[in-house]
């Protein structure tokens, strides 16, 4: 059986040595789930088509933050990301938002936490925007779904 | 009904303005769930008896992130926040840890979105660790629990 | 005549105290303009009809980069800052894009600073989403309009 | 005619995937100015023979928000900065500053965001630290000068 | 005898809470030596009639990182630092510059973890600037000299 | 004799230009000492039984901070870190802590400064997990103990 990797023999958190690895192109996607009361749904929906929206402040904090990764996860490397997009549905029957997130580098080691965290992030910033209208909200189902290249390839949910 | 305060008259995103409002006690409770596989929550526990431990990761990184958090959520107002703590709890029955985190502050705003923020990465931190032997981890039931001070006073989940 | 105050007696950089100064309800107002060709400000009056803009992400940019300025400003105080607005006009005559910017505090050094970064950052990002049709837009009339509050009262240009 | 590449086909904001792109050696230059009162300009130029200098201060600031720029700007990419200089010449006809920055990089994207942002930050700088003695400064004409590298190639204005 | 106040009563680790505690003025003052080269202290004393120096590098870099200190350190409070000065004294007789910091703030708990930060900062820009001429350079002695402000009145060494 | 590479033929502050260098694999040690009252070192050992322990919490806040330098240090490049880790050693005979930090990247640059950070921000926070305590504690003997790659090879103390 495998060992967690961010300890070592002493059993020392430690950040994982990537130095000999090869600078090699790769992706992830992450969603997460934000459930609330069908009255917020409806306030959010109908501020779309107005000129500011919940879903832009979102995406904008869930790119930024994917930027930010390794100065909020410990063990995490500092990376050079290359892309970032995020995507937001409207799911009325259950009154949620699914978000999706992609991100891609070319790096010594992928890019899974980034897109967690932009995934993580974006949850938070809806959180935020309808906080006083429903203090209930939960966020939900944050997970990988994908992740290509790197030694370990192609993984899928 | 209420509105999305985020946004002005003309649909417009902005920091809520605050300058009137005195400083007072302010507190927040939250809790989020991380779902593993039963081997990994194994891993997790066995290492807790050695000096590092995955839990004292995620915790400093809960602390530190919430003390960020204005960096991260865009129309969040900048804290100086009194105390951050975090508790985690093995559910060996349901393959989970439970995260708890409670803030606190002296300002004009309250501590919700840290304390989000705090369970938040701790939750991805425990992923972090953790994602060399089980990447399908999921994060889930984000929420706030309790909030107490300020003019809405408490609320209770 | 005054002196620089960011400088000691020995004229050596330091950051003015402020310590014995009271909280005070403080605010600032700045200005900018962000000058590109026609097609280009069409492009952006364009977009705006769908559902991101170019606004709304300048907007963003400029509220949390005045939540930044202490970061950037190497002798500006930390501050609470309680809220900030970004207004945008467009001006076809003249090919360019008005930037106004509002910040408020209640603390015991002002918010200029924290109003002109705004200022800078959202024509910047202007910029930014831009560039890629209009290397030669140029960035000009960063000025302050009006501050209040403090020691020194209200100042107008 | 061209696009805003910043959004994708559905309108929406993202940070432009680079991916693919070689490593190549890149380079920009951007100029801006700072005007002023004549006492305040005198007051800056007299301090120059002292020990520490509004230009040294200034210099420092914008040299550090350039290794900042994709944390203030939301969809500009990190980068690894490979230089960065500030130049400062003294018009005392037209009581201004002109100030004039260079990086370099080696990467997927090039640095004008990185550039401009630096003389806007050294800019800043300089009124921070006449404020006290002239509210009235105006920055004006940040503009990038020249861009070198990359599958655009040379750039002047 | 005292316990390690930043574990509770479970060991585990935690930001102190002083959500209770008044805003007091507070004071700390600490020092630390950087130990050279006879050569390596004349390139610095020789540059500084030059117009920009090392110590004028050092003092903002020392100013700069006493504001980020609770972004470094994991259990310390955000804090609204009201004023920050360095200064340097050039030992000849013993090869060494002494680093000396003063940190000022309002606030529900001290500075003296900013004070020690600047300096330790500071005596790295140090490092940072002659280690092309210098590897060996040590910085030696940085420690607390007085505190006053709080519960705990004045502490001096 | 060599001259201070942070400074152009002007006697201006730039950061060094690496633009040309190849991307090379490079390593470094540094060290520090904190030192303090027996009684304090003994607190610290009694704790290592327990789940928290200092040793853990400065090793993580090392292990960021090693990240964060070039946004520390003035003139440091920006760097893309592929391992830090950090070793504590208890010297009972002397009432000391020994830190020993080790850094590697693969990069245009090296990484003294990042280790020498990492080992300054641990024996911050060892300081700061103990002040209530022992407010005397001195850090000293922070130096560079090898460095290894790029164009100069190995250096050893």
């Amino acid at each position: 059986m495998k060992k967690l990797s961010h300890f070592n023999k002493k059993g020392q958190a430690r950040m994982v040595d990537v130095s000999g690895k090869p600078l090699t192109l790769r992706e992830a996607v992450a969603t997460g789930s934000v459930h609330m009361k069908k009255q917020t749904l409806k306030l959010i929906t109908d501020k779309k088509i107005s000129k500011g929206d919940v879903f832009e402040t979102a995406r904008l904090a869930g790119i930024m933050s994917a930027k930010r990764t390794s100065d909020l996860i410990p063990l995490c490397h500092p990376l050079a990301i290359a892309s970032v997009s995020l995507d937001f549905t409207i799911n009325k029957k259950n009154n949620k938002i699914d978000i999706e997130a992609q991100v891609k580098n070319t790096g010594q080691t992928g890019v899974e936490m980034e897109t967690l965290m932009a995934v993580s992030v974006a949850a938070l910033t809806i959180y935020d925007m309808c906080k006083a209208v429903d203090r209930g909200i939960v966020i939900s189902d944050i997970m990988l779904m994908e992740k290509r290249g790197g030694k370990s390839g192609v993984w899928k949910r």
